[in-house]
């Protein structure tokens, strides 16, 4: 589940705006088990946060479809995860940069000949009036769900419910 | 926008259990203006939409990081769409029907060799006590955000700073 955690590139925070949930699609870094995200400082995501820190974070990748002779019975193979827990804005500089740091590890690998300095994270954060926020969701619950690939009952275009695989 | 919708094969629906987000994610089609889904009739999803059907549907597609030599910068080429309004079980079989067919037409195409008949929709839907539902999600509101993709600044392997395209 780490593996798969750390590979994945787009997971979806899911906030609760008093009755109204709002899903936005993020990179991320599943890193010193948490979740770290970074974006913008202001906006609907942020504040929501300021009045409800509860988030669901969920990441699942698709790994093809699965016919059955029974209509209804298709279905999907997919591993997908679902982490719950109180997001936070990270405010320890050393943490922030940390975080940063993998995430240009992930995202942009070998593309930076030096190491993230503080001050670029600090002036990102602070000096150019908060524009940007390193945020951070620790998992209290975890949901694993993987619904495994049946090699015989995968789709691929041009079968049909009389080939003999299935 | 919408053929965006129509190609997309994963979208993630957002509920809110009293304070508490919830993100699952689930094939769909975007048909009539409207999402449908189809999935088990008990459960955690179910239950949340009986004491609050608001939804958030959210569909992102990834087309790639793009760099820059400021590292806070670093940004995602993306598509997304999130589509807000109230969840609803349908109740009309001949809706309910015709949703599935377009479920099937769009994951396993050309796999079966006619067309699904209200019977099988029927059947999984109540004799079966319930197993199986299609809900559906008109939207009251629609956000969608594209991140063009910059050629020059896309990120590939063994890209760096120093290289001249950006």
């Amino acid at each position: 589940m780490e593996m798969f955690l750390v590979n994945a590139r787009t997971g979806f925070l899911g906030l609760a705006d008093e009755k109204l949930p709002y899903v936005v699609p993020l990179n991320f870094v599943y890193y010193n088990r948490a979740i770290y995200i970074h974006g913008a400082a202001h906006g609907r995501k942020i504040d929501i946060i300021g009045r409800n820190s509860n988030a669901c974070f969920t990441v699942s990748e698709d790994l093809g479809t699965l016919t059955d002779p029974v209509p209804a019975k298709t279905d999907t193979s997919y591993m997908s995860v679902m982490l719950f827990g109180h997001i936070q804005i990270v405010t320890d500089l050393n943490e922030a940069t940390s975080a940063m740091q993998e995430m240009l590890n992930k995202y942009v690998p070998g593309y930076y000949h030096s190491p993230l300095s503080k001050s670029h994270v600090e002036k990102y954060r602070s000096s150019l009036g908060s524009r940007t926020a390193v945020l951070k969701l620790v998992p209290e619950s975890i949901s694993a769900k993987l619904n495994e690939v049946n090699e015989a009952a995968k789709f691929y275009p041009g079968k049909t419910a009389l080939d003999k695989s299935r």
